[in-house]
């Protein structure tokens, strides 16, 4: 028998969900939701043969549906997400997990409580870049870790529901979670808004141990698209270009090192070999996401990416709200 | 008879300075200083006309040398250009200008006392580029302002004498103060010391009037060497490119707007024409930096970039390392 | 009463024409053929509601069908489209249209004979970046024309069907059909073949009027994939960049004239303004395509892209054969 | 004592040469000769101590010089040359070496009746970037060679003297002399002129034995710069972008085979491994060919490229002149 899902919520990513999804052996995308009907008409003509409602709590009752993946606004996701739980559907829902770290660990709970499994959607650790990454730091190639630094800007889309910290940034602070076990201990956040009463810009600063610094650039009024985030060590150093459509990642065999011969006097020595771009899998993370939730399911594991990982990262976005609140002070990330 | 001009300090930037001063009509460089034998020796074979000493003072108290070209090390402008100032010589000094707004008002003030001509050197002022930007904000292009955001990474080159921010970041204040009417207020600094206990990477925050936020990123702990500044306004935006060798410049015709006809809904609207890539003035700009001086030499007129010039930026970078001491609190720039 | 559309054919490009036959109001994509269970397979799981068959003459012979696309291997795509327009189909074929202009010039005169609606799926003809040149040429913004230079390169996909000038330089040859009134005069090539016994890589010269050069690299075997190509004329020139994901199109003011005022003496003005990069329609291009060939078969009229304008590139392939087996030499285009 | 050098002709890369040789120890540049003023004051300002004179033969029959470095127009190449031999001067000429092979055999043969160094600058076999290839090819890393690609096009510079063959491919022609075993066979041309009456762009096609292709295609009617070379084997390809200020060399572990075990179907295997861009040696180039014919007049011996490697290049050029004046035939080089 195969599974069956719904997907609730067919803005901009409900969409790839459905896609992806009719590409998975055992699995039906059987039911789709959405508050707009053109949104819902849209889908209809695509895949006549998938039903579609208004209503997710028609879904939510179906007891033929075994599992709902939620991609509405996010200040619905802990509602739609608590109810989808009591109904005893396992779920995949959005990022970012929910509005507070209150909301989010009630899910956590509520999901052990009913067995369930909850999956939440950061995407980006399902790339084939991101994965080389941390295949790169976990076997010590770049040695002692310095920094992570990310500009992630493009113009728009502005959204009513959220600001560009929670929308943009919060690929980055997944990212992060995933790759260093050092995690961030404060964080301070500058913002500015100019046109829809929202934070439109920021510059966000973690602070890890031992003088290892994260910084995040995001904005939606940059008139190019950038997504580049550079990772260094004392041995070696990472450039990952998201822009570029294949060769993403180039691995800087670069450092500095005072020269131990020259103990009185201030001898650099910079190292420069050459530079590897490593072949990474091409595979849409997209599906990579379905694929392992559908896994999970299947085999009633935990998923990689679980609900701890998901309040993780609303914990931060929680102490970036206060830091912006009290004009960029730095704040520890409890 | 030619204005005879020596050089003090023959490191990294002299031998440009001399190259320069080579090539201007009616001036003639004379004298090189340094402490060091094998740059003198350098020198020496290249030109072989040109005197050379260890002492800059035998070049400051020679009577026949009308001004003097500083570009030692920063703890050492303070005390040279003084010397310098009180036998009478014409001053061109590198950036930073002193090591503190004290010294710089001292200068500024024996400047006039002197009747001297004292300039710093903050190159980029007399880029192309930077005066094609200065060009569309002078003429309201952008509209009003929301960002400049700048990157200036680079490996090394580590120095004993400064850190990343007096070395680097120097250029973009130079920068902000040359192109914008709305000064900065306030800045605030985050950075971190690896290898050679000085800073070697910091993010730096100014916020001007009205939301007009300006950030710094410096390193020298970049694999890759970006020099890239971004500019926007509610009308264009910028995107400065020092790495392309030629289309250093785009002006993008973009930006967003809340549709004024839909008060009650959130609709934001794109706008996003035509990209140009203006044509700019290629020539080098130390070349302009050296002829400006000579001209104010001989018309005894003020500089573009005088002594208050670099005082503004001194006390920038003061309030800077306030603001590192005290784990990036926002410090006022008085 | 929705048109209803067949398509023939489901490796590489059929599935993509499914996708767009059914975003189209007005359509109903009904039936797909393809010789291979697994793609039809395939096409069942995305579209459940799609009839699916081996036989293509299930599909022209049945009198509900209105329309097919036909995207099955050069070699029967005559075979194909005769059936078709003898049941009455109108039909859009790939291109190239077909193995000859014999072929090509049978189908064209069956077309008229029946009354149908024949086209030929030259896909770039329907992209935003080559509709913007063809409005500068069509404006006379380039002056007179000196040259079309086309690089299309990339490592494979080798094809046991075709070689890679009937499957890359068409592309181009479209272009220079649809770009250019001075149509190609006589057509030169060189090649050479290293794994699969056909053409690998390819260089072809096409002479137009008055020195007038348009040049095609195309090639399987190139490590990295370039899709570049650049117009001259003696106003303006232009660099299409069909990789660069927005920026597709720079339109330089750039030229050289020779000083009328110095007729004795060689002196060259160069000529070195803006360049502009127009915002340019980012429609997917079959999308345009389909619906071109949906309005087409709607109101009875003839396409952009006919029958004849098909066989125009056959006719200039069928020379660059004959150029080949000749070892290069320049071939008449008849 | 210092080998003291000459230079004759100081237009665009005359002054390049003297910069150069006044680094080296042990030699003097004491003497330069242009037929223009302004061009011998620039040098007179820069290098006061140097002798200049309009009249080549004032320097030639010094006995006090011992080499002189010929960058003259090519017309005056042979003259120059066979007069500074006579007179007992080692020489290094700029490239093209001679208008003609009969010229380059006579200076040949001259030069080893005299018992004179001759150098011929085909600067670019001195790059790190071109010595990096030549390794990799010489270690059979890139297995059997299928192609050398090169675009080498710019907006001008127009010169009265030569046309863009002469100027621009003898540089792809030094190099393919230089790195490969295989020499051309033969070579056809198609080229066009707009505006001074001289060839202005150029595709040239060499064939080498057993498939292998060089296509070379030059242009002074380009509205941007390019300088790309693409050189592809069976095992590894290569991309060299001399654009690129650093980042020049890139290795592509990449190709195509049939699989074998598939001998009745058509199964090609693509390979993509990793990219490498190896470090490589940044010394500007020009030094080291100053410093290799300083090291060949000390130690008398015969330089890596001798006259004989000038000829090899000059026959090419002479059948490329052949075939543009039989409309583009294929001419073997003799």
């Amino acid at each position: 028998m195969p599974i069956k899902i719904a997907v609730i919520g067919c803005g901009y990513w409900g969409p790839n969900l459905i896609r992806n999804l009719q590409q998975i052996d055992g699995v039906q995308a059987t039911f789709v939701c959405d508050i707009e009907q053109t949104k819902l008409e849209n889908i209809k003509k695509a895949y006549p043969h998938i039903r579609v409602t208004k209503d997710y709590l028609e879904i939510i009752k179906n007891p033929e549906i075994d599992a709902v993946c939620i991609a509405t606004p996010l200040a619905t996701h802990f509602e739609i997400t608590k109810a989808a739980l009591l109904n005893n559907k396992d779920v995949l829902v959005e990022k970012p997990f929910t509005l507070s770290s209150k909301e989010a660990r009630e899910l956590i709970n509520l999901t052990e409580e009913k067995k369930r499994i909850l999956m939440v959607d950061h995407t980006f650790l399902f790339t084939g870049a991101v994965n080389k990454i941390k295949e790169l730091i976990d076997r010590g190639e770049l040695g002692k870790l310095y920094y992570f630094d990310s500009e992630r800007v493009n113009l728009g889309l502005l959204r009513s529901d959220t600001n560009v910290i929670w929308d943009l940034a919060t690929h980055d602070l997944s990212i992060i979670d995933y790759l260093f076990d050092q995690k961030p201990i404060t964080v301070s956040a500058v913002c500015s808004s100019h046109i829809c009463g929202k934070e439109e810009m920021a510059h966000i600063t973690l602070k890890h141990q031992e003088g290892f610094i994260s910084h995040i650039h995001v904005s939606w009024l940059s008139p190019v698209k950038l997504r580049k985030i550079l990772v260094g060590g004392d041995k070696k150093m990472i450039l990952y270009n998201d822009i570029e459509p294949v060769e993403k990642i180039k691995i800087y065999d670069r450092g500095i090192d005072l020269d131990p011969n020259q103990i009185t006097s201030f001898t650099p020595l910079y190292r420069g070999g050459d530079i590897i771009i490593p072949k990474i899998d091409q595979t849409e993370a997209l599906n990579k996401v379905v694929e392992h939730f559908v896994e999970c399911i299947k085999e009633r594991k935990k998923p990689l990416i679980d609900g701890e990982a998901g309040l993780r990262v609303v914990k931060i976005l929680e102490a970036i709200d206060k830091s912006i609140l009290e004009k960029g002070r730095e704040i520890v990330i409890i």
